[in-house]
């Protein structure tokens, strides 16, 4: 079922030094226009207003993914552990690369004000006759079926399913080394070598030999800090916050039938709710910041102020309260509408939260979040179990609420709210 | 002149670690919309196709700048060299921070094919009346002029033009170190901390303490093999040459009047030549990449074709030949013609050269492109009269020709050139 | 009081890229053979045997710590911190590159065997007439005494104390960094710029900015991976035992006037229990080892063999027990009696704990232990109040029994066990 | 014939991450008493005394000879090149971890001293019953004698050879990296990957892909650079010269039977010329400087002298001059003794030369010292052929006289010298 290269190719990576290709599937796969396209999407969305150095492709991210599951199968098959199944490797690879092949513009923020899924995109790409479908068909004509499969985590072989997401699959892996390298934050650092070395396939799942339960702590509090360093960082929140604003707001206008001075075809589609997989392709994160470019341009003044704010960086910025209760959320709205301000766009609430590590359970079976670890007796532990530190910080679901506010209209308005109000704001 | 921010602050740079703003007009400039603008230019252009880590943008790099600068003259004025002239520093930071300003979407291509030059429109937005302008007048009415004066080299004070652009200047040891870190090749490690330690102001421009020989000896070569491992990259060049191609096309298509499918307006301007600083700045990636995106979908099959190539990475291949005059390349083009290829797009030549360093040439005055070393007596003398390593690579000029073509049409029309030509290209 | 050097010398350091001496006193004593001494004191004692690249010396921490000390003062002086007492910045540096000079061969495990402190050492050589003692009483007469009194903690001013010796000094920052570079593990990185801007003096003592929380859990999870994946590694920890075990042999036969093959002017003073300054400035690494080797052909059985398991690496091996009473352990150690194995040689018991930070006991009195956030308000606040991942670990106690035996010598024996003890070896 | 182990074992290497142990032979040769040795043996001699980071040991750089080596042998094999002959892989590994078996300590110093080569006694302990070569038998009684000759370039296979000795040999490609690490110079970083992945078995030798030939460039640079900022430093020659001369004057003495203070048995047998290699493996670092310590105390002057200097660091001085001949020689040296200077001991010429990479002699066979590049046409050119940057530094012969001198003694004589010498040593 592999095919060779005749020739290994390589890319040039910086968080994994190269990328190594040699099977012709996945060299054709790489060089479809479907997952060229992720090079135009950012992995780590608007990051870069707050790291500048965060301009990384998905495109990057999924090479890394692949990567990191090429040498967890390589050295499964080198070192002969029966638990894997040789003949899954080109399915797994596959479905390494293309995991993230449905994701669009500023994923998360265009999921959410669309209520879109990339899991979803990603398996229609895959199977609605694309260059990818037509590629995979040339392995067998179920193939596109089987890796859309192990995506969306049906696939029969939980073990595949494992190596693509769980707690330790090759994705989260990637992106915390990959976001650290791009941001400049030294966190991420994990000890990849080790951790690979120590994954065994074990009844159909992945597990950890239990020497390696050190590096696998240093790996949750990597991600822990990634968490709160980087992807929960204000600033970031902020231009998200802006950005699924703007989309809430031009979606508004155009079922009001507004006319756009500037509008284009995917992002019709996008608002009509009827989108191609052929118009999806076309949507990337160029085409976005043109029309928001434009739109800073519109008569419409909120949607205009809005993309001013975003193209410009000029953000929202924020308070940080650490209690608050619905009567106070309805007494700031309500004040905030009674001072001439707009309550459903000049304030936003937020409340990041994370588990780094699900808990285990006493009493449940091992589920799929868990981390399992394999002592010398062959017994499976979830980590929490041992490890004081994976028990410490499971339980942790710090959060404080945020709120996110444009300084400039709130400064205004500021003697018209009641003092109460005011104060919040004028820390 | 200077003013301190009350508060010391910093941008996480993977490059330098932190970018520190101590000065409250560089924290301004910075979040000035024509400053911002850079986040939506790269770097390196293209490069991204080749080195899918090279996605980061003019924005770090002339924070980059900006900092290395910013050390030096901290050091000139720790050790209290007296030929550093410390009223300068503003001009000198404002100037290395700003030097980059003017850079276009996809800059070297877009100059050669629409006669622009980056230079002139970071002196224009400097001059007139951006957010630039107005906080480089709160220094001073005059202030804007002597920053562009420095930019453009006219400053009455050499050292200050030196910092900002010389062999030795901090735009050309961010970019080494920063394509670097980026693309992920290891070429372009150098000592900067070394460097920046042997750097002395010395009779009214900026020399290296002769014991720094072997640290420029290791820039040099870094740069020599940046320059043909990174910047010269056939497949870089290919795209290059598409990118231009379609510039070519579609200007081409403009003044034939073709009714474009899509069209915006900073482009439209730009064919038409007659650019404003406004609509200059609205001009980014984005909008070029958009644009290219849509014109796949345009009746004029070139232009859909180069389009096509470019947004999906279908690049031309190339050859590379020792030798080349100009009788061959007429014969090759007019049997392309015969053969029912498009010799004006269907065959691009290129000759990369580079002198990684300038000789000096004996009996000349020093003149700004040379590298100085002062040594213990207090004399100076040129890099490459005292290091053997910098004269064997001075002299240098090292080149071939490539021929980049479209393989599938060529392919096609093989049978149909002269086995002479045909055997050039079937390599 | 400080000397400046007409031109700043620098050492080519790996973890601090270079080390910055300013005053002619620093370099002074860099140079005096007492200094130089601990170039011949590894930083981590026998981790070499276990982390092949932990050859480092305690001369390189020393400087490393000069560095960290120099930069965050540096910083507190250009930011102009008034709870900072510039005058005291000599002396400070002074005490960070002494701090450790006291240090002997092997420290830890000599300290045990011969019951001495290096810090009593570290001041009887700062005030005991040696070339530092001259050079530090060119600063003023006194100076010797105060240096000597911040390493022993009763200097007056309790913020130069505090630079010197508490959770966040410099010694904790360059150990960390350094040891994880030497061994090569990578759970030492810390972001130590971001560390140092955080630092503020405040009303007496250094505490943390709290916006630099997040950097500080990271620096405590590291300091907790560094301890448990090399500071307490079982095969350091065997190479230690037997270390002691040679001193402890050695001391016996010396005090039953055994004769020693060889014998040495400084060790023999150490088994006599009178070391001059002179004698153990002469006491280092080599002469230990030295010994060893030679001390390999002695004719005490033990002695000689223990020598033979230090010097070729053939160490105890180790089982790990949960749980462990004492009178399992007479039980073991009289059925190793039975069994003729040497209990007192045969069988070492080792229990290694750490808090990697003690938690604050609210109503206690802030104390040096502790680490304090500054808030906004300028409010202290013990960090584990705050943070829930220092909290959550500051009760980790995490320890194991760790039985280390001669594995050649109880294979024979295993069958003259009791069962039950044979078991517990059998692993 | 390979043994392989049932769990591969790992050494953590700060340079290659983990050095991989798959053969239950190599395991065991690593585990035995003469390869322990080598941890008492520093990699580069005196240059800790110059670059305090430099205490790495031949031990670990022996395992990262051995890694690299298992490295290109491991990626021969998958990629199934069919001149590589498998049968070698145990035999060539062997000879790669074992080659720098015989070195003694501060080994080019002793070497000069004593007439001695370290490749004798490798070759030596290889074959004269030790624990080696009963390891070495167990594979087949005619093992040691294999790896002996590997190391001696006599054995058959000439790219068994190559691959542990030639100029891309693994032994250079280790010690430029590590050499880097430990010193903290940015110099030696190469792309060993790249290299490892251009490299073929051609013809019975090891040849370069001519795409690898940057990375070549690059790597020959680097041990350009390497050779003049380290291995020539002239702090680490001064302490070498005065090393040598430590052995001149104890072997003098001991010629005179001179009645040391402390003589230790390795040592007599080196001076009295024979040394049995059961003496030599206990002939360490430690045992040397545990000696001159000692003799700081004799009471021959000189001896005591000199060992304090290189204790204590106390080197000495040097000047730089572009010409010397054997007139100014003399007459230095006759001034010296008229100034009551010793001309023995109080001078050294010291003459630093190498050559990064000898030519090729157009019209002369390709030899061992030669890099060759393998073109598409499967033709082989040496590499300055095609390489600007390689033959422009491969005729650089660069080199200045060093003149080192104990600068106090000598300033007391500067007014009884001829006024053309002083000049020389008052620079």
């Amino acid at each position: 079922m592999k095919q060779p290269l005749t020739e290994e190719k390589v890319f040039k990576d910086p968080v994994h030094n190269y990328i190594h290709v040699q099977d012709t599937i996945i060299w054709r796969l790489i060089n479809t226009k479907e997952f060229q396209r992720l090079r135009r999407i950012r992995q780590l969305g608007t990051s870069y207003l707050t790291f500048h150095g965060a301009e990384h492709s998905r495109f990057s991210h999924s090479l890394g993914v692949y990567e990191i599951t090429r040498r967890i199968i390589s050295q499964f098959e080198r070192s002969g552990y029966k638990d894997w199944i040789p003949e899954e490797s080109l399915l797994t690879l596959c479905a390494a690369l293309l995991h993230d092949l449905g994701h669009g513009p500023f994923s998360h923020s265009i999921e959410e004000a669309f209520e879109m899924n990339h899991e979803d995109w990603t398996c229609r790409i895959i199977l609605e006759d694309t260059e990818i479908t037509e590629i995979l068909r040339d392995v067998e004509e179920d193939f596109p079926r089987k890796v859309a499969s192990v995506i969306s985590k049906t696939y029969e072989h939980e073990i595949v399913v494992n190596l693509v997401s769980s707690p330790l699959d090759a994705d989260r892996m990637d992106y915390l080394l990959r976001d650290a390298y791009y941001t400049g934050v030294n966190y991420g650092t994990i000890d990849i070598d080790r951790i690979l070395r120590m994954l065994r396939p074990y009844n159909g799942r992945i597990v950890v030999k239990e020497s390696g339960m050190h590096a696998i702590e240093d790996y949750l509090m990597s991600r822990y800090q990634m968490y709160w360093q980087v992807y929960f960082h204000p600033v970031t929140r902020s231009s998200e916050i802006i950005l699924r604003q703007i989309f809430r707001r031009a979606k508004e206008l155009f079922q009001e039938e507004y006319k756009f001075r500037f509008m284009i075809a995917p992002l019709e589609d996008l608002f009509r709710g009827e989108v191609t997989v052929k118009q999806y392709l076309m949507l990337d994160e160029a085409l976005v910041q043109t029309a928001f470019m434009q739109w800073t341009l519109e008569e419409d003044e909120l949607l205009s102020d809005l993309c001013t704010r975003f193209i410009h960086r000029k953000l929202y910025k924020y308070v940080e309260i650490e209690n608050l209760d619905t009567d106070m959320i309805t007494e700031i709205r309500s004040s905030f509408a009674g001072a001439g301000l707009n309550p459903e766009y000049d304030l936003e609430i937020d409340y990041p939260t994370d588990l780094p590590y699900d808990v285990f359970r006493p009493g449940a079976a091992f589920d799929n979040n868990q981390i399992l670890l394999l002592d010398r007796n062959e017994q499976l532990r979830e980590i929490s179990e041992v490890s004081d530190i994976v028990r410490s910080i499971s339980g942790i679901h710090r959060g404080r609420y945020h709120l996110y506010f444009p300084q400039d209209k709130l400064k205004k308005a500021l003697t018209r709210l009641p003092s109460s109000v005011a104060e919040i704001f004028a820390k």
